[in-house]
Parts: structure tokens; sequence; C-alpha cells
């Protein structure tokens, strides 16, 4: 079955507040609850359960442990990820430094980039590896995932050698629409998005006109 | 009326798109082909459109360039807006270089830190300032929204001092559930939440176990 693309998306918000909640000793939860701590409303949360089979009983609400270990095992989150990571700028090495991956299943454990300077040396325990290398690299250890930190005039030559690697997951951090085949998906961290819709709520309110400096 | 926020996410998506359709020269878009170019479905389109007016004919589609100048309206994306920055490692000098907030209008003005080593020195144009004098710091040159790009166990009493400064947009870069006040909105950028999206897709084709070293 071809499940909606945002139906995904918002799996594993679910498993985040079934994790939650399974901390807090709770049992039960209604679509209802779960829709209130997610901002949902409580027919999109069953319909969005509903395509993965029958989790919940009428009236009673969803068994949370239950729910939880079939939505981590329907997103592949208790399986180790392997990461190759391409572009060792500043970003990069926030991303090296990031404390949210590891705990979660995702390691980098392939670092490029295309300046010399850096090629070669350990950074955050990771050898950089030659950008220009990024295909032999792959063959030799496959990854499951890339990430792109490359300036936005680069990224889509690299995102087209992941996909010459047949890396079908890529995160690309830089700010440009990137074209891939089908069957690749790639998600684009986009701090404007963010920031646009949190100026929706700004926009009555703004304290001061930019000075003209 | 209280609009639901994960319709006010999906705006600054459907705007996005209207600019591009305007770009291309299209007068009228369907509901159907927007939902086809954003993954949502028609009728959630016109549910969330409808929150803001009538905006379609029955059978016409939605005039693109009206649709998307009340959108850029609504979310308040023509104007400029002030931002201060927390955190001035390499995340933060990484938000610092991104090339894609300044053509949408946001403008980091004023950059905060903790290490005395950098306190003072001028990156990317910016003054770094010490974060202890950020309640005086704002209350000279108030903000807009705040970015928060410190470690995540200093990112809550950074928080907690923004709002103090009645900054009431937070992004937050740290990998922590953030508390904040009732009319505060924050967001979290979190690239763990778009990798375990992926993953569905992944589960079935792992490419290798991750070596035991």
């Amino acid at each position: 079955m071809d499940i909606p693309a945002v139906v995904i998306d918002r799996l594993p918000l679910y498993a985040r507040v079934l994790e939650s909640l399974e901390h807090e000793g709770q049992a039960l939860v209604s679509s209802k609850e779960l829709g209130k701590r997610l901002g949902v409303t409580p027919a999109q949360i069953r319909k969005d359960l509903s395509y993965f089979g029958r989790f919940g009983k009428q009236g009673r609400g969803y068994n949370v442990h239950h729910l939880s270990g079939e939505l981590r095992n329907i997103l592949g989150l208790d399986r180790p990820w392997r990461i190759a990571l391409v572009g060792i700028g500043q970003l990069g090495r926030a991303i090296l430094g990031y404390q949210g991956f590891s705990p979660q299943g995702f390691k980098i454990v392939l670092a490029f980039d295309s300046n010399p300077v850096i090629i070669g040396r350990e950074i955050a325990g990771l050898k950089v590896r030659d950008v220009a290398q990024l295909e032999r690299e792959l063959e030799r250890q496959p990854v499951d995932i890339g990430i792109v930190a490359v300036p936005e005039g680069n990224a889509q030559e690299v995102i087209d050698a992941l996909v010459r690697s047949n890396v079908q997951s890529i995160l690309n951090y830089a700010p440009m629409a990137a074209q891939a085949p089908p069957g690749v998906h790639i998600k684009r961290i986009d701090p404007v998005l963010a920031l646009q819709s949190m100026t929706y709520y700004l926009k009555d309110t703004q304290v001061a006109p930019l000075a003209a400096s």
C-alpha cells in the first residue's frame, strides 16, 4: 500500500510521544489525548494509524506499550543506521558534534570534504576523506543515509554522486530544492520554514523596524 | 479564531509553491494541483485555506497571484524580522553563514556567547556580546526572534532569559524539549525527526550491519 509521505512524517512524532507516555507509566491513551499532545485532530491520528493495522479498541484507547513498539518497528527505529556526511565546514562540524543522533541509532561512519587542508585530518574521531573518492569509498563501505552540508552551489553534484552510490535517503542542509530520481528520498532541513510559520504569531507585535543601517 | 498550529506550519509551504507558480507565469491553480505538489490532499488544502477566507472559486481554482500575496501577508513574510542568535560555536557560526535567511527577510542583528575568548570579537560582521548581558542588550535593541544554538545543558536558561526579554518566538537547535510560558512559540530544529521518517523507506533495504567496532 502506498502510504502518503505526510503520514510517514508524522509517525516519528507519534513514536516520541508514546515513548514519553511509556516512561511515565501510562498504559492506555486515547486518540484525543494523543491529538492534544501533538496538535493533530483525533480523527487524523486514527486515520494515520489505520494505514498500519488496527491498534485501538473503540472507547478504550491505544495500548501505549504495544503501539510504541509497533511504530518503532514500522519506522525501523531500533536498528543502527550508517551515515556518510559530506561537507566538513562549520556546519559539518556542528553536525559531527550534534549529541542527538547517536542515542537514536544514527551513526556517522564516513566524512567527506573537498578542501585539501582538511582531507586526511581526523575530526571528531573520523578521518576526512576526499569527496572525489566518494563513490569508491561508498562501494567499499556502503551507508544507508547521506547528509549533505556543502554550499548551495555544490549540493546537487554531491547528491548526484550519493545517488550513483545507491544512497536512497538524503538529508540536505543546503538552501536549495534538490533533484533526485524516483525512489530516492530527500529531506531538507529548512530553518526558514520554521521561522516563517512563527512570524504568523508575531506579525501584529513586531517590536521595532529594522534600522536603515 | 484559534487556528491550529499544524495549519500555520503548512502555510509557508503553500506560500513557497505559489511563489514558484507565479514565477512560472501560472494564473490559476486547483487544490488538486497544489495538493500534488505538496503531498497533501486537496480537501486538506481547501480546509486549511478556509480558515483565512474564501480564496477559490468552485471549479475554477485559486488565483495564484492573489493567494500568494494573501499568504505572504497572513504570515508577515514581506517584512524584515530582527533576530538575536545565542551561541557562537560551530553551529552558531554555521547559522551566521547560512545564505537562506536574509533573502527571506530574517536578519541576525545580535550575537551572544558565554566564551570570554570570543566575546568582543567580530564574527561575520557582528560583535559577539556577553550572554550575561542579554537582557540588558535586548532592552536597548529589541528583537522579534531568538535563535538558540547553545549546548543542550544551557538551552533552557537561555530560553528563560529570552522570554524575560519579551522574545515570543524562539528557534531552538538544542536536542531537548524546552519549556516556555503560554504565548511563547518555540520551534525545534530536529534533524533526528527527519532521519526517522526516512528510515521507514529504508528498513527493508538496510545495506550493511554496523561493524562491532
